[in-house]
């Protein structure tokens, strides 16, 4: 058999196999799988350089499936790379299996969970950074692209960004079967209508017919050196090959209704094992020279922006860790990422005004093991949100810090301040959310995310605060720290309310009060024994007071870590939407202020004790 | 004087009041402003056509500042057009004062927030589609862009939708003063690189220099006739006129250090006053047909999913009212938005896998008092996190419609599956978030929807599930259902979770143990009374379960409605990361089944009773 006759073959095999596994479960979508079949066969059978035995293989080729719908295209690849076996392929979807049906890394082969569409393209170009700028590797990062998700801005935040970054490394297959979910797409089979966006971002556009073989091989060989990023432009059939639904409406996501006639019609099972190029080369990655940790510290009694001991604690670890990179949003002068900027530029990324791209570049980065800290205003992660949720099915071990909580900010208004944050990275699975008051904490919490898995969020405040805590002092997370002791009421604070904590407990005293004061730095996990004692020491009063709106934050982290103990409980949160102004005016309004937890605490003491 | 003198003249005011406003606070965005002074007064002086007086006139032409920050230069137009006093504009970011750090609508001649970067475009996409294919009137949409927001893919599926959709009454100005808050933009003064993307999706574009007012009036003239949307690409400097700022990196969101002799530089203060043209049409805004609201009704015990109760109600509200408009992002098959789609086309908007250009232009039909209901998988408006909170600063009125949510969808794995939504929702401004179980009450629920203000939030989900409602039982916001009368113990559900609590309810009865059953359909607000009667008549014992994280969710709105009053609580969310399945076999891994509620109750039950 000559090469292309192989591949033809190769590519009805995929076809034949992403019709057997969709029928099991009866769903599952191979008509999108079917649409590529010909382009990942010829990738299977001569370009891609991957050691299947060896998946951590720092030389090893990237596939990433933008298009995670197309799983049973990837898992069919998978048998015919040797990786699985037909029986596990046909366990699609089914309860416990790896096979699920979107493409997770449970699976040794991949990479990233994709399966919301708009998101393989950016992460894709966070592996292809690591292999340009950071491990300085020859592999390339082939990333298969579906033609609906091209609607997604985020996509043309990475073609942007791969351009402009001169990743030559990176291949996106864009597979043009014409046909969304529910209908045509916007563009349809107008090849030149993505041929001509792509090339202004600077990209190489190479279109061809997707089913041509031949075509296929001449286009990866043309990509290979353009010396540019590089979109194969493909038109292509979804359902290819099979008569009763190719290039038809209607069978999106839907297993075929008589699989035995497609499999017939495409001339039956095959099993090709396909001997997969190793990586050809014994190259190693670079590394970046590692030191000791010297963190930066703070005289107490002194003001500092948490933001700042961020950036300063954030190039002392960057110092002592040659596997920690950063990145940021445009803002690094706001964030301080700008001093590892300055000092480091060789691990720093800019990323400009493009968190989505950003949060999917560290993304990235950390499937070739490196420790990406990414930042922001805390506010504006919000514009990344479904990255986020993605990251953590990615299993990504990823951090963030968003700096311009609250209503503290001041002047900047509504737009700028993070209200929400709290709320939306507790909800995220695995999280880690901290909230330091202080910079000497904020510098202790920032080197501890660099070994956390999982998606990690430090919120930091824009005014400078007092140092309260002393530079030896640990903050584990899922601590909490007793900041005063005292037996009528418990507050609770964080970042900026500690400090309006502390001020109202001092002014109790005065009055005779004795006020507790917890710091929950860690508000996830949170430190329940803690939480338990104050309450105890307390007779069950406690006020929590947090620059956030009143949902999903600190007060019902609190409420949540009681369970329903009882209580004699006040919560004091932003109530309504703030505007400009001086940070005390709108700490005044927001109804958190010392003044204000003083009234709360003084209240509750007055009211009856709970009973233990 | 020439209108050119005078257009001169008007952006030197522009200037001179942007640096006088800032400089009280001694914050603010002058230079940001000042790049784009000449552009404005030419616009101002000869081609927006507004109504100060009448800001609700249909006909009014709408001028939107997507980079929000320049605000002291929107805030001197409308001192220049007589809509302010000097005296007002010097109150700039004043505790207070309706002149924040960055436009919201407090101000009546301001129709949507901005200050999160790249978002004021795509909601002028939804003014123009208003405009264009509801209103059918000639206005125009003038839409101010920052170069550095070109880095947010949002702003690109706005160009896209824009051109598909035939905007020529859309205008953008990209203002490209080449520096970014930190530095020099991806592109500087590269004007061609944004004119090739532009013309790549359809725009027309025209380079010009954007300080000279000559070619700025040639622009607009031209622009007005394209039969395209089309791009100003306006070559500027940022802090224009004044030596000590201009095009000088480091003077982002700064005042000036000297604004005396800034003032002086640029000849003084002025206090023209602008004749705004009004519009120049008698036409009335068109309105579509109204009829009586039939809301479908189900047979009780017949099994339907709440999402295609979603797609019957929302059809059968548009029919009744010609002011009610969909939109869906491409999958309106699955939320069956299609229904509306098909029957009421001239009111659907297809925004394909756009999440964000879809809340935008929601928000943006809103501006013109259409009423839009928006829908998607209820994961994917993570996609549109930050939108929605922007929304919320807009005092938007946006209703969306989010399904598939949670583990019990089933197959197709956990990146489709919402499991943070509710928490997201939640922690917007003025939110209401709803989450029916049943058929009726889903359709209720919708037409109710149309009527509140605010960003609301209807969770649906994948499967069939039994009719529980008859279709004449009312649902009002704010409510919460008793649907099972029992003295032993209070199960809390909402959607799939409630159909569950009921079949443990059932198989309890059996064991002599007497469950009351809630339905709390509105997670927000949520029914305080209702929770605490129930607590009472089952001596505090209470289990919540959910189809969703354990934080932010039903749970902590339970707990929160509670406040530290003393339950026996269980509560029971998804702990781990789902993977594919059937329904049944991940409600179950996940302990939200009947028999982990029913097991979670039985155990309450043995333990001691809260005394009250």
């Amino acid at each position: 058999m000559t090469d292309p006759e192989r591949w033809r073959e190769l590519g009805q095999q995929l076809r034949v196999d992403s019709i057997r596994c969709a029928a099991v479960p009866k769903s599952g979508h191979p008509t999108s799988s079917m649409s590529a079949a010909d382009l990942m066969a010829v990738l299977l059978a001569k370009y891609l350089r991957y050691d299947f035995d060896n998946p951590e293989d720092a030389r090893n080729d990237h596939l990433i499936f933008s298009k995670g719908h197309a799983s049973p295209l990837l898992y069919s690849i998978f048998k015919a790379a040797g990786a699985i076996t037909d029986e596990e392929l046909l366990t699609f979807r089914k309860f416990g299996s790896r096979l699920e049906g979107h493409p997770t890394p449970k699976i040794p082969w991949v990479d990233v969970a994709t399966g919301s569409l708009g998101q393989g393209l950016p992460i894709a170009v966070g592996v292809a950074l690591a292999g340009k700028k950071l491990d300085r590797l020859p592999y390339h990062v082939w990333c298969l692209c579906g033609d609906s998700e091209l609607a997604e801005g985020s996509m043309w935040e990475a073609f942007e960004h791969a351009a402009f970054a001169g990743l030559d490394n990176l291949i996106a297959i864009l597979d043009i079967n014409r046909l969304g979910q529910r209908g045509e797409t916007m563009h349809g089979w107008d090849l030149a209508s993505y041929t001509r966006r792509v090339e202004a971002y600077g990209w190489a556009a190479i279109e061809i017919d997707g089913h041509d073989v031949e075509a296929i091989d001449r286009a990866y060989e043309e990509a290979l050196s353009t010396g540019r990023p590089t979109a194969i432009v493909a038109r292509t059939l979804k359902g290819k090959g099979v008569k009763a639904v190719e290039n038809k409406d209607g069978w999106h996501g839907k297993a075929l209704d008589d699989p035995e006639q497609a499999i017939a019609e495409l001339g039956g099972e095959r099993h090709i094992v396909v001997d997969v190029h190793k990586p050809d080369t014994d190259a190693q990655p670079h590394t970046f020279e590692s030191g000791a940790l010297e963190l930066p510290s703070y005289d107490v009694g002194s003001e500092v922006a948490t933001r700042k001991a961020y950036g300063d604690a954030l190039l002392a670890l960057g110092k002592a860790r040659g596997d920690v990179v950063a990145l940021d949003g445009e803002v690094s002068n706001s964030t301080y990422a700008e001093e590892f900027a300055k000092e480091l530029p060789e691990r720093y990324f800019e990323m400009y005004i493009a968190e989505q791209q950003m949060v999917a570049a560290a993304v990235g980065l950390q499937v070739r093991k490196w420790k990406p800290f990414a930042s922001s205003f805390a506010a504006f992660f919000s514009r990344a949100y479904d990255f986020i949720r993605m990251a953590a099915i990615s299993q990504a071990d990823i951090r963030l810090s968003g700096s311009h909580a609250g209503v503290s900010i001041g002047e900047d208004g509504p737009s700028q301040m993070a209200l929400e944050d709290l709320a939306a990275f507790r909800a995220v699975h695995g999280s880690t959310v901290l909230y330091p008051s202080d910079a000497n904490q904020t510098a202790k919490l920032v080197a501890a995310m660099a070994d956390l898995d999982g998606i990690s969020f430090i919120r930091t405040t824009r005014g400078a605060t007092p140092v309260v805590y002393g530079a030896e002092e640990d903050f584990p997370i899922g601590g909490a720290k007793v900041v005063r002791d005292g037996d009528d009421v418990t507050v609770i604070g964080a970042g900026i309310t500690l400090h309006e904590a502390l001020k109202a407990a001092d002014a109790l005293a005065d009055e005779g009060v004795s006020v507790r004061v917890v710091d929950l730095y860690s508000v996830k996990p949170v430190d329940v024994d803690t939480l338990r004692e104050a309450a105890e020491a307390t007779q069950g009063r406690i006020v929590v007071a947090e620059d956030h709106w009143p949902e999903g934050g600190l007060g019902e982290a609190v409420l949540s870590a009681f369970a329903g103990e009882e209580l004699r409980f006040t919560h004091l949160a932003v109530p309504e939407m703030p505007g400009s102004g001086k940070p005390a005016e709108l700490l005044a309004t927001a109804g958190i202020d010392a003044e204000h937890i003083a009234a709360a605490a003084r209240e509750l003491v007055a009211a009856a004790a709970v009973t233990r």
